[in-house]
């Protein structure tokens, strides 16, 4: 048994994300799946780092799967990028320790949400993974907000989990960095781990608050109370790219 | 009468070229001319500094619109930003001299054609504007062959214009840059004018000495002769893109 790790790109336009479903079909861990198991014969099962939802791209997702094969890693690579289509590629295959776990092991990942706000028209060969936005943002006002999202807190309100969901919603983010580029506002979100639409509402409330349309306070107020009404929108999938994970 | 000279950045892939045809519909002409026209309430005619293929590109095409309209240069971009599809930009728009002729004025352009070479999948976000090859290309091959169709030469043999054509099929070719970028070989072409599938025909007779599959002499047999059978292939259209337009 070798335990192949997978670096992927995709443009996630077209897929209902990455997890596989019995219901939807369409997603970008079944395909891979899908064509793996038409190399070895057999059902296979991959374990991605990260589940990108539905719409969300990826620059390096992360993940490994196991089996039985006399294929090497280059060879599994090849394999795999001829028969997945052209929205998604393997960049890199190489076999790692049996223990090696894409999910388990990562302890850090990287997101960046793209926007073209002030109601420019989005660069057009970028304009299925830039978000554009009517408003003008001001920048500063929204670097002073990512100073209080920073650390460790309960991101219970900056994320769409069930009321219900027992297990912690404590994370910690290292950093947000929001870079003004040409025709482009760019926010790259580096943490421990981030909860189901975490990056989505951080981003929006950060564009609300640089908007003008809310309060630097309400953030400690939304961290307080829990409650995803304190917080922002959730913001378009479109935008949002899975840039890294660590382990 | 005002004359507005428009900057364009478009995505051909879903065009059937630039300029306006009776029976063909969907040209980037004819989708601008249709929005400029909703706006003035009368038929508009634009001129294109260069007819780009079906298929093909741009990051910067040049234009020019005579209407009489009481709006300014802003106005008219944000109009047509705001009608024309996500894969069609108006990047810039400013009042021009009555006598601007965005082709007849134009006295060079250049174009860049994307490959990815060697059996690697191409970047998953550039899919669309670069052009996969199987072999791995010799640079330094292509190089010198490149400084052969470099200069003032009747490109007839490297063109796909009809053989009853009687302008002359004389073009000077300023400079052909080859560059191996990660993941991606960029061919740059600047010259004072290109023939019809020019840019493509050269790239294929360039591609094909990479390969080692055309001989450096055969050029000097295609300049001498004008017999397009001496050239290479025409390479798809989708790894070309107009860059700019020198007035």
């Amino acid at each position: 048994m070798k335990n192949f790790k997978l670096t992927l790109q995709y443009d996630g336009s077209r897929y209902n994300g990455w997890q596989r479903q019995t219901k939807t079909k369409n997603t970008i861990q079944g395909k891979i799946e899908q064509v793996l198991s038409l190399m070895t014969g057999h059902a296979v099962e991959i374990n991605g780092a990260g589940r990108t939802d539905s719409g969300v791209h990826a620059a390096a997702q992360i993940a490994n799967v196991k089996i039985n094969t006399p294929y090497s890693a280059s060879e599994v690579m090849a394999y795999l990028n001829h028969y997945l289509p052209a929205d998604i590629a393997v960049t890199a295959c190489e076999e790692a320790p049996e223990r090696f776990h894409a999910r388990l092991n990562a302890h850090g990942k990287t997101y960046r949400y793209r926007l073209c706000d002030g109601g420019e028209k989005p660069d057009v060969f970028a304009r299925r993974y830039v978000c554009p936005w009517e408003q003008h943002l001001d920048v500063q006002a929204m670097q002073e907000a990512a100073e209080l999202l920073c650390g460790t807190h309960d991101f219970r309100a900056f994320s769409s989990v069930n009321r219900r969901f027992k297990k912690s919603t404590v994370r910690t983010v290292h950093r947000i960095d929001i870079q003004r580029l040409p025709h482009e506002l760019a926010l790259t979100f580096s943490g421990d781990g981030f909860l189901y639409h975490m990056v989505r509402i951080l981003t929006g409330t950060l564009v609300e608050i640089g908007a003008g349309e809310r309060s630097l306070d309400s953030i400690a107020a939304a961290f307080e109370t829990g409650d995803r009404q304190l917080a922002g929108i959730t913001m378009p999938p479109n935008g949002l790219i899975l840039l890294s994970v660590d382990y």
